[in-house]
């Protein structure tokens, strides 16, 4: 049975205004008569947070090998209890981040192995994978100001981790340009919006013509 | 650098008296001079209690995958914190379970890939595998009588589960009989034990002849 839904996600380092985006993106497309489910990874459902928690509060010092498999599991609860039923029943799924931030935060940016953590996301997304995916790029710079609260454990690293971070999400593009975009963030929110839902738009169309 | 230390695990189907035979083995060991740790997976450090009880207490209701990454993301931290520090020092490191129950127990028996489940378990030990693992086996009528204790998440499912988990065992020993040793666990828990020790000895004295 071919799959009906939709799965669209955002990703990219700290900054970019990635959330806001997909709220925009869900917004957009609900009003334009798309049923329309959103979510967060990690978290998403009751073990998700809790997993989220210990993940970004930062309550145990995790061994890089424990967080990566941390976020690989809160992804595998968040794909059977939420995204795959959503698209089994046609539904548009927006997600805030998805197994490529697991790889480019643990592989390029963490050191672990880039092709392992695949493998392992095979089994946390049970191929489920994004049919678009936005990468929202801004020089580190802007990113930082921007952020504007805070750093979680994740975002308090130092700067040449997250500048790995940027060139990981940058050479996972380039990999798969058929389904990764790159979205330069340093313009207006409404700008950034505008570009993603152009794109959303023609797979729909696609999607839509016979 | 050659690791110093010796890597036994104890794995099993529930009710063999596994845990009395860690107990005993390492007590023993000690009392022959060695410098010994026990540990238990899924848990053995503080992050680790936490998901063994998100995984054996049953408050969430855990998709299969989700649950094989929460025991995998468990182990990782035990080795980092616990297994690998303790082998670099030339330490007996005596395990309750390790990930070999994670593929038994979540491939054999509960239905995911075998061999995608050791692949992810290489993520997950950081490929340090035990130098010998005991295997205990009983019949399931015998095993199910000895438990003696209300049963958690894992083994209140029903018969032909814990049937597969047997034949899973079962067929491991078969595939690396260089390293997995099958001990009947009929007997009583001092002759079990006498041949878990003849077995340990046996290594120890490979070791220290030149």
């Amino acid at each position: 049975m071919p799959r009906q839904g939709l799965f669209l996600s955002l990703d990219g380092i700290d900054g970019t205004g990635k959330s806001t985006q997909c709220r925009l993106l869900a917004e957009y497309l609900r009003a334009a008569g798309h049923d329309v489910i959103s979510c967060v990874d990690p978290g998403g459902t009751p073990l998700g947070q809790e997993l989220r928690r210990i993940l970004l509060l930062g309550r145990h010092a995790l061994s890089p090998n424990c967080e990566a498999l941390l976020f690989m599991a809160s992804r595998a609860q968040l794909v059977a209890e939420v995204i795959r039923p959503a698209l089994d029943a046609g539904r548009i799924v927006v997600s805030d981040r998805y197994l490529l931030a697991n790889v480019v935060y643990q592989g390029h940016a963490g050191g672990l192995g880039v092709d392992q953590l695949w493998q392992v996301g095979a089994l946390s997304t049970m191929g489920i994978e994004p049919d678009l995916t936005f990468v929202l790029d801004l020089p580190l710079e802007i990113a930082l100001v921007r952020r504007g609260r805070p750093a979680d454990r994740m975002e308090s690293r130092p700067r040449d981790y997250h500048e790995r971070v940027r060139q990981g999400f940058l050479a996972e593009v380039k990999r798969r340009p058929d389904r990764r975009i790159l979205v330069d963030a340093t313009p207006g929110v409404e700008e950034i919006q505008a570009e993603i839902r152009r794109h959303v738009e023609a797979i729909l169309a696609r999607r839509e013509s016979p």
